[in-house]
């Protein structure tokens, strides 16, 4: 694991030298059908890590956002996301995050989400998160009264139903912040929040998260509380503290929406 | 104004002094009325700044966030905000700023947005904005669909219906982000994104903003078009490009919310 954590680091400094040359710049944007931003910044980062990993590990499969994906014959797979935010990303916000995951069959086992701006790492393992090579640990958080919580926009759930679930959700705690994208789950790790909730999340969105809220000590899972595999429906929700877990799942099972 | 402008950044960097020492740390919350999270942080700030204000113009009203108004015996007013986006801070998250303005009667005349954390700042005057003590400028945005639009929270809109208001105009465009606190209005100053749609805004949250957006070239009033003033109700929007305010507010009128 240490060579994988060593290899992933470089393709995260290898991804923040491609951004930090395109962030706050004048950039072409291209629409894609779901009409969400693609960066130039995007392609060139996916395009680098891919030949990156190929060279690496030519045997392991790739899963990215922006090309096809390549058929793993050993079994793992890299997950990657250039940009997780490309949203903040073009308004010039510095809380956009590169993800890179690891899976062993479509399970995740080692996770990282980057902030090339404010060079903030967070590195997890199943067994240990770092941020910056030190270990961090989420917080206890004795109830959801007390619980900050985050979601990136009230926009990404897919009717008022489902917003309606997580204004029900959020409403109990009053610490609610919205515009999360990655950088929330590394904020989650470091024990700086406790609570983010998410819907229509792709692979690529989540995998990196996994053992990065794991290996801080925290839960994290789909709504009914399934293990996120690369195959899960991108109903995402993190819990920093897991004894708190049980609360939640409650109020969303009891939400009248 | 030099003067003004001299004596603004000293209360910024005393605030950002401050504000960099809790940063992050474990600190007490207290509960306000209306649940709105209160740090020690943002009492300590207001208070530093208020007797420096009181020892360099002692005839000069102040209004903040914590403290009673003191009433203007010069036609001056500061006010000061310690942190906006008081959840953001709470979180770890540094998009969170410190307000401080200077009004003649009602009417804001120079506005700071401090992010002490990432040391950035905005200073404008209704002439001339900076950021790091460079001019900047909004930038140019030919039509709603090319805008980059950002608010800070679903939440802060009265009801369904203003926030129904806010969803028709954001749907619009699709490059809409969440979670802006004033540090939005500071990337609009800038020219990195296009439009800012709030609501119950308290005038110690919005008088620093007016100087920083006009000064930098773009529209910055309430829902209706009206000046901002310390009177003012708390529906504020800024839109980078001057030009495009006649179609936000078409769209803000026809809304059938």
């Amino acid at each position: 694991m240490q060579e994988i954590i060593a290899f992933a680091n470089s393709l995260a400094e290898k991804s923040g030298e491609i951004i930090q040359r395109y962030f706050r710049t004048d950039f072409e944007v291209e629409s894609k059908s779901d009409l969400s931003p693609v960066t130039i910044a995007d392609k060139e980062v996916e395009k680098t890590l891919r030949e990156m990993i190929e060279s690496a590990y030519p045997q392991d499969g790739i899963l990215g956002e922006e090309y096809a994906r390549k058929e793993s014959q050993s079994g793992r797979t890299w997950v990657v996301d250039p940009i997780d935010g490309t949203k903040s990303f073009m308004i010039g916000r510095p809380t956009f995050g590169t993800l890179i995951a690891l899976c062993e069959d479509d399970k995740p086992v080692m996770g990282v989400i980057d902030q090339p701006i404010l060079k903030e790492r967070w590195v997890g393992t199943l067994e240990q998160t770092t941020m910056n090579g030190k270990p961090v640990k989420t917080r206890k958080c004795p109830s959801l009264h007390d619980a900050r919580v985050c979601s990136t926009t009230p926009m990404m759930f897919d009717n008022l139903s489902d917003y309606g679930r997580a204004y029900h959700l959020f409403e109990k705690p009053p610490r609610m912040a919205w515009g999360g994208d990655c950088y929330m789950y590394g904020l989650i790790a470091s024990g700086w929040m406790d609570i983010a909730f998410e819907q229509n999340l792709s692979a690529h969105d989540f995998a990196a998260l996994v053992p990065v809220i794991k290996g801080a000590g925290g839960h994290i899972s789909d709504w009914r509380g399934d293990e996120l595999t690369l195959n899960s429906a991108g109903k995402v929700i993190a819990v920093g503290d897991p004894e708190l877990w049980p609360e939640v799942e409650f109020m969303i099972r009891k939400s009248p929406f």
